[in-house]
């Protein structure tokens, strides 16, 4: 439990989104924490990280415990640590010490959460344990899996509208969330000229990562496959004319993530191939940002993204055509089959936990295109929205060997000029953008993603 | 899932397991090897770690697969990933090409798995969707908080006789764990005088063991405050008259663990109040070691370590009496109040899923003395057994500010003497200790413990 880093406004920010709840819902809400899930026996659990929706109204990752909203008041319920815990775990602050930080309006053992309970509307936790005891005390079935319905719904909903823009407590972590990965990758870049496999540059990342306290807010992607979009191998050896994918990012004790993927050459040098596919991702990147401003629809983001790849592989010879065109055939899926981004926050995948509720305004859904299934986020941007920006280029061996595929796009690759960018696998540039009233700040600029500045980071 | 690491030998290994296993049972056993445990949201997971159960039998850590084991048989149930997966995941071996590797009698898909569960016997595994599918497959309660009846039982027991001793398979992945937490704690060491915080000791540990592809074994200690046993907060600083204790262990992408524990101080040199107990609880350590051999009971080790302890108290004026009669009144608890070790294998407290079924010998119970309750393991010594050493020196709050201890040990403390030993606020030095038919081999022997050569570390 962390009570050695709390901000001083804090207070105040729980105060005020408890009073934005209150603004949204008549209903009493009840939020649980969580409990460590066991790894190979009970006492041998991960390391513990309580629920998004909790530490976004109690500040603080409180093992055990749950908080009672209403009419912008807070009830915290926690047990107090046994005296034996002492002797293991030291001494653990007390329930009116935490009370008093967060200044909770009443503070309360866990038992007399049950006499609460009525009309409370509560969101699942993802622990085993934790939804049994939500079921038990609500009369219920509260399951992570399940779709939400009733004030369930409801509370989700309010939720999603506070969280899905940031208040300056949020932004204070995130932006060392941000810089702390800014660090990881800057050190796995210095690293990589003398180590030889991928885990080793990993070891370095992760490494400066923990050193800050911190831990990765997800697992992290260090592989010379980028094309392998979700790779969690870090055997493969480091070979002269590999580029290395690396997706890192960090997460505050107080549980706000980043999310930052950069490509780099493992000889230090980009082959002149790698480097024409990095400037035509970089110019996505750039073009995507440029046109951020509050108003603006993200799916128009990704269709741009879309259209500078398509139009930078027709001026590389590999698409042939027009890049509209090509967008509309979906022919950039090719290549970039995933989507420009997500919602950042708490959450890698800011509030994936209630399905495409964040990411999708209501009444919009999914698309079943090729070049669209994939979009996490459809939304107009708002001022305080934190986004990923992630175009990138990939030769996937599943979708460019797909018979289908390759019939139906038969005519617009040039499949013999393809074959000549043999030595790119896999590239991604992604950077964490902030919707500014005036336009978007970018949390993670500190780390250059220049071909020729990320060649100097390598080479020292 | 890994299939770049197998050991040319592995097939035979399971071979010999699984018939060692038919040997005791004449039932079938169903062993799943677990999924991944969700995180913040169900797609951003914990690292998968298989049931230690299932590793054994089934050597490679593949999530959702299960094996069924008749009579020397093994089969395999796993399904193949979706042709959708290769998007995501890249090519993941095959059932066939994964039976193969471990040599199964057959390979089947899942689905297939309802038709074989007659009679069978099988262990929970520790992640809810596993064990609610355990529940449903086998029509009855399988649930890891549940004591074991029955088959269950008998089949636990069958597994604890050949886990209690390691065979050259998985004594060569142990000692790869233990050769890479050598090197973790090595980097610690060096890099505690460049830094400011146990935060960053931690992240030059880890990083070394992420390097080399491994995980940890268990939740890092990295601490000032030695003194709170399970201490797992890393934000203290490092102070110049400070010791640094550092319990941190490696485990295998098979999943074979190490546990080491050493103590430094962090100027690079001990104070000489630290040596006189550091040379203390390493006289302890060494003559547990020297005593071990087959049949010796581990209880006595335990003493053992009491006694010396008591008697290093004594000889510096701590402790009043004589060691042999402060050791009966647990007077040694005061300051060495945890048990002298515990098995180690597939699981840092091997087979602690289990309760004390691994741990005790069959009749034996803990014991309710202040001095014995917490002994993890209860049995004697047989060749092929790796356990920890690992006594320790505290001054813990809870324990030498209790009232009722404080005044049953009056007498037998000279209070204003320990006063002196205010620096020192807790101390563990702990080993890997194979028994052999000879005596005993320290499998973290190339770490040094004598605390010349340990500020010799720091110092670099």
């Amino acid at each position: 439990m962390v009570i050695h880093n709390i901000s001083s406004s804090l207070a105040n920010s729980l105060r005020q989104r408890r009073q934005r709840l209150a603004n949204l819902i008549d209903f009493p809400a009840i939020l649980w924490s969580g409990s460590s899930s066991p790894r190979n026996f009970p006492a041998n659990v991960f390391p513990f990280r309580a629920s998004s929706h909790f530490l976004y109204f109690a500040g603080l990752p409180l093992p055990k415990a749950a908080i009672r909203l209403e009419a912008g008041k807070l009830e915290l319920f926690m047990d107090d640590p046994s005296p034996s815990s002492a002797l293991w775990h030291g001494e653990i602050p007390k329930r009116e010490e935490i009370a008093q930080i967060i200044e909770a309006d009443a503070a309360k053992p866990l038992t007399e959460l049950e006499f609460c309970v009525a009309e409370a509307a509560t969101i699942a936790v993802q622990d085993a344990a934790t939804w049994t005891q939500q079921s038990q005390l609500l009369n219920r079935w509260v399951l992570p899996q399940n779709p939400l319905q009733g004030i369930d719904l409801e509370l989700a909903k309010a939720i999603v509208s506070l969280r899905l823009t940031h208040d300056e407590e949020a932004l204070t972590e995130l932006r060392k969330a941000a810089g702390v990965s800014v660090e990881a990758h800057k050190a796995g870049m210095a690293a990589t000229p003398n180590v030889k496999r991928e885990a080793e540059v990993r070891g370095a990342m992760e490494g400066v990562i923990i050193a800050h306290n911190m831990t990765t807010s997800y697992n992290s992607i260090v592989t010379v496959h980028g094309e392998v979009l979700h790779n969690e191998q870090y055997h493969h050896p480091l070979q002269p004319g590999d580029l290395l994918l690396a997706d890192v990012g960090a997460e505050t004790e107080m549980g706000w993530a980043a999310d930052i993927t950069r490509t780099w050459p493992v000889s230090g040098k980009f082959s002149s191939t790698q480097r024409d596919i990095y400037d035509v991702v970089l110019a996505a990147h750039d073009a995507c940002i440029a046109k951020m401003r509050p108003g603006v629809e993200y799916g128009d983001i990704h269709l741009l993204a879309a259209t500078v790849i398509a139009q930078g592989l027709v001026d590389l010879g590999i698409l042939l055509g027009n890049a509209q065109d090509l967008v509309e055939m979906d022919a950039h899926a090719l290549f970039f089959p995933h989507g420009i981004g997500h919602l950042l926050g708490l959450d890698v995948h800011d509030m994936e936990d209630l399905g495409d509720l964040a990411g999708y305004e209501e009444g919009r859904e999914r698309s079943d295109r090729f070049g669209l299934g994939y979009l996490r986020l459809n939304r107009p941007l708002r001022p305080g929205m934190l986004v990923t920006i992630e175009p990138g280029f990939y030769q996937v061996p599943a979708i460019l060997n797909n018979a289908h595929l390759r019939s139906k796009f038969e005519n617009v690759v040039n499949w013999e000029r393809l074959s000549q960018f043999n030595d790119v696998h896999g590239i991604r540039i992604e950077d964490d953008v902030l919707v500014t009233q005036e336009g978007s700040e970018v949390l993670t600029a500190a780390l250059p993603n220049d071909a020729d500045t990320v060649e100097n980071l390598v080479n020292g």
